[in-house]
């Protein structure tokens, strides 16, 4: 696995990997890689003929109270992951290679941040969105991998390569879960353990969802989800949501898929999973009386 | 020369000529061409293997009063201008394949739009990094060409390809005159028979500007550009400036570039004109006693 630092020798690296005519997958991260990364880096390997992965803490994705500094960093552990896992090669500009000065454009993304977790951190998805237009013309990839754990990620992410006729195919790939149903995350160690045994309700109540949505509206099943997240664990719940997907709207029947997306927050972790369906409401009755929420 | 009105068909042709390795020159245009655009396409076709001429009237970089409705169209006298010019391939998209909905993303112009034209024309510089940043994409190209008679342009266009690190060099190309130094320009035919013998004294303004400078500071220098015009013209003087280049801000002594910047209002035309000089400003004595606006 080669390691590059600057913008112009990945770019010219890129350009001569496309000359010979292979194909590119990228798996773009901000590195302390866990197994959520290194599945993605193994479909990217299976799916193109070469495989870049870049490491870059993005400061422009961070809101002035993140914890930007603080964000965990690991780039001799990652080298090795990422190559065993069959990248070719890792891209790990500094903050100054990508940022001289203060940019000229940025992206704005308009559309699908006002929900979930954009909702709460104002700018975070224009800064997903800037770094990887940068990160897209440096490593020139076809297809490019994204984990549906952050599913509002990848609807931004794809609203960007449509919009802006990236000639990239962006990859959703699923989200990996420990043996009870709970999604991989490095901060899952930060659960006690009496919550990493409750954890798994989240899942579960993705699950549960997806039964009370064939009787209940969106907004009967979210309560239920609430309850039943408040019931069976002692995490905070921040949001439970159905909503469209990939426009995160409130649901319509001509909408053609779902998403069921949670947020929970723990004493020392917070915690987001989802799943997305196919829309169950053009098949739902009135439902009037099985769905009871209280 | 071939014809392509779809983004898909575009981007798969421009594809398999980059696949031969020939390399891509590209001359996005509004249409209604004239003889600046044209010898655009004549050096694009200088220094490229394969020319691609885009025709498209941007709606996103036209303000809510401003003529969008009303801008010159004639798609047929330009197809004929273009290949004759030496184009390969003309993309001629209509509104519809451009934006088929609100998009998602967009890129916004933080910086360099805050002066000149910009000034009075907010969003416009937004409008026109969104559709090259979406053109660029559709057309791949190894150079991109543009008149530097639209000088601010040009440097949103080089902070657009500098900041996302496009794999695209940005070629301005002088402005092409009239003989006795009119900037060329589609509005020039809107001007009446005393205003076109007058016209020629913006060009001049732009040359004595250059040796008041060598005397005066900027803001002198501008002052006596507006007298100067107001007597040799009957236009109304929008703005004359000298700024660094290309940031558009007040100069200073260690900038490298300065442009000196025009624009007149006639009865039927707004013309604008500038020129690009080595920063005179370095050399510049105290010039306390050669310098006089009144």
């Amino acid at each position: 696995m080669i390691i590059v630092k600057t913008i112009k020798e990945m770019q010219h690296n890129m350009k001569e990997v496309k000359r010979t005519g292979k194909t590119i997958g990228f798996v773009p991260t901000m590195g302390y890689l866990h197994e959520g990364h290194l599945s993605l880096i193994e479909r990217a390997k299976q799916e193109s003929d070469f495989v870049a992965v870049s490491i870059f803490v993005n400061p422009l994705q961070f809101g002035p109270n993140e914890d930007f500094d603080r964000y965990p960093r690991n780039i001799e552990r990652d080298k090795k992951l990422a190559e065993e896992a069959g990248a070719d090669v890792l891209f790990c500009p500094d903050t100054k290679e990508m940022y001289p000065d203060k940019p000229v454009v940025t992206v704005s993304v308009n559309r699908r941040t006002d929900a979930l977790c954009g909702k709460s951190r104002i700018g975070h998805f224009d800064g997903v969105a800037t770094v990887l237009t940068k990160l897209f013309h440096i490593v020139l990839p076809d297809k490019a991998f994204f984990g549906l754990k952050d599913a509002q990620q990848v609807a931004v992410v794809q609203g960007l390569v449509d919009d802006f006729n990236f000639p990239i195919e962006i990859v959703g790939c699923e989200t990996k879960r420990e043996a009870d149903g709970l999604a991989k995350s490095s901060r899952n160690v930060y659960l006690t353990e009496e919550e990493r045994k409750q954890a798994h309700h989240l899942y579960q109540s993705l699950g549960k969802a997806q039964g009370w949505l064939s009787d209940c509206d969106s907004g009967e099943t979210e309560q239920k989800m609430i309850k039943y997240l408040e019931e069976h664990t002692v995490g905070t719940v921040e949001y439970c949501k159905v909503l469209s997907y990939p426009e995160l709207l409130p649901p319509e029947k001509d909408d053609e898929k779902l998403i069921i997306a949670l947020s929970v927050r723990f004493s020392k972790a917070r915690l987001i999973d989802n799943v997305i369906i196919d829309n169950v409401l053009v098949k739902q009755g009135s439902g009037e009386e099985t769905c009871s929420v209280h």
